[in-house]
């Protein structure tokens, strides 16, 4: 059977002041009128269930994930002791599907994205899963760039395997050149969205990463706390992706952003006539490509270009759109009892 | 006897949104830790004492001036029953200190102004009283020019009389190229610090002033609101100074800045390393030359240059130091509700 893995972690600090732990980025509706990760989840529709859909977030997030996942049954929001990146997370709750299910192909994903076309966003996952399922290799989806973004990682396309390539090589955030090289090369933006069965997942851990592999008999013997305990960090792309023969990636266009900023509700957005996206009481006069998030009140921006007004938690930020992206910067400027609790 | 006549009309709609008429632009602390209209009232120890001191406002606006100013009698301060721009307002309290003490002579400021130096903003005002009772002239300062101000209006100082100068003609706000000029000719700004004899006012203004003559007699009757309902609004500049053949003007070094717009702030307070002003709590990171104004709650401002921001009454406004005096343009495209009460 087909499952799902959704990564929930993090705080989203690069949406302060508004995300917080109690409201952390992937319960905002950052990209329409529904949580992002509500959005995940409905998203897979036809393709994976909700009764087979896990969640893997912290310990601090579980109350506002299940609270914004009404169709989620509540044992499948796993909270995790401890943060410890993806890989781990990943090897848990594989596990925790190949307990109740031997025969387990797993689609992972992440809560906080956004996705212009569902269905072509479908009809991608079920074409990993079918890969792996077939070919018994471990897939990730790269999508066509559309900027030489230098926030991403990229995967250089190897040698076919039948209407899927095998990866010759990953590069995580290029310098601007180094992107734009990529992007003329063919390479893809790697997505983060991954497909493998049960079955070799385990066996390509076993082989390949030392951080988690003498801690795995702890989640055999259903007992996370050790198994966290146990593990060193690691991702899964450096863990696993990176190490792995097995590699496979599938090419998807869906429109897939990583709203990993401010500035990306300009992408996922609509914008007015002069390239703005407000959301909330907000008036923009003689102001271009900015974006302006209101929630306690009104705001009113008059002759600025490419701004970033937040108003939220009886707090203003007003930044440049090009600086978003770089907001921790900031918040490790600021005092740790107006940043708050921070994440990832 | 010496009297002083502080007009304090107006809402003050360039400090938007933080003036009201609840709270209009004399009562906000702009200039320091007591309100401006304060500061203007106890500038004048030692020259004009509070039971001299009279204050023309609009009838919205007695109530929030009253209670800046304890040290005032109450009934000193007049509300006009309708706005009827500055000479009619002037020729009001005028009359008012004539019935008390026909041999008045007035002292006329603005609620609003910052003065660097009040001792020697004292010296100039004395000095314009001792002009106007000793030539039976009426006087106005002038300020020597620090920037080619185009939002001011100038004087151009004609014949010697005494340490003092006659008017050779007025310029009201001047295009940037003109201003040049005026200031390169040894113009000065008008402040709109006046000084006149009760008496010789009287003569003035029923010798130039059409718009006030015949209503005068419902002054000498008492009855303020007839004089309103019988003036034509004209301001003592237009109305009375540029048409009299005794204009003085006495020249002042004292500060003077007419605190016109959050622009200002940044003359007219103490700035931090990099140019900036933050009134309330606030967090600048690499940002210059910017005014911050936060009421209710932090404002953060990230990576920008010459920007206004202020936050108050559940409003966030973001614009720019240049279009910070033209904030009225903003004020008629934003909804009526959201803006409130207007003024000058």
């Amino acid at each position: 059977m087909r499952w799902a893995v959704v990564l929930a972690g993090g705080v989203g600090s690069r949406f302060w002041p508004v995300s917080t732990g109690e409201r952390p980025k992937q319960v905002l509706p950052l990209a329409g009128d529904q949580p992002l990760v509500r959005q995940a989840v409905e998203r897979l529709a036809g393709l994976v269930s909700p009764e087979r859909t896990l969640l893997v977030t912290g310990r601090a997030l579980g109350p506002a994930l299940r609270a914004a996942l009404p169709m989620l049954p509540a044992a499948n929001v796993l909270e995790e002791p401890f943060a410890a990146s993806t890989a781990p997370a990943l090897a848990w709750a594989t596990a925790h599907a190949a307990q109740q299910d031997a025969a387990a192909s797993v689609l992972s994903l992440h809560a906080d994205w956004f996705v212009a076309d569902d269905a072509a966003f479908r009809a991608t996952a079920a074409a990993a899963l079918e890969l792996v399922e077939r070919e018994d290799v471990i897939a990730t989806v790269g999508a066509r760039p559309t900027r030489p973004e230098t926030g991403y990682g990229y995967i250089v396309p190897g040698g076919t395997l039948g209407s899927a390539r095998r990866i010759a090589r990953f590069k995580e955030k290029p310098t601007r050149a180094e992107a734009e090289r990529l992007c003329a090369d063919g390479a893809l933006w790697n997505t983060g969205l991954f497909a493998w069965t049960a079955r070799r997942f385990r066996a390509e851990v076993e082989l390949h990463t030392p951080e988690l592999r003498d801690a795995l008999p702890h989640l055999d013997r259903g007992d996370p706390v050790a198994f966290f305990k146990a593990v060193r960090p690691v991702s899964i792309d450096v863990g696993v992706y990176e190490r792995t023969e097995r590699g496979a990636v599938v090419v998807g266009d869906f429109g897939w952003d990583d709203v990993g900023s401010w500035a990306a509700l300009l992408r996922v957005h609509r914008r007015d006539e002069a390239g703005n996206v407000a959301v909330g009481p907000a008036h923009l006069v003689g102001t271009s490509s900015s974006v302006v998030w209101s929630e306690d009140g009104t705001t009113v921006v008059y002759g600025l270009d490419n701004v970033v007004v937040v108003r939220a938690r009886g707090i203003s930020l007003v930044t440049r759109t090009d600086l978003a992206p770089d907001l921790k910067k900031l918040l490790d400027q600021l005092p740790p009892d107006l940043v708050g609790e921070r994440g990832a």
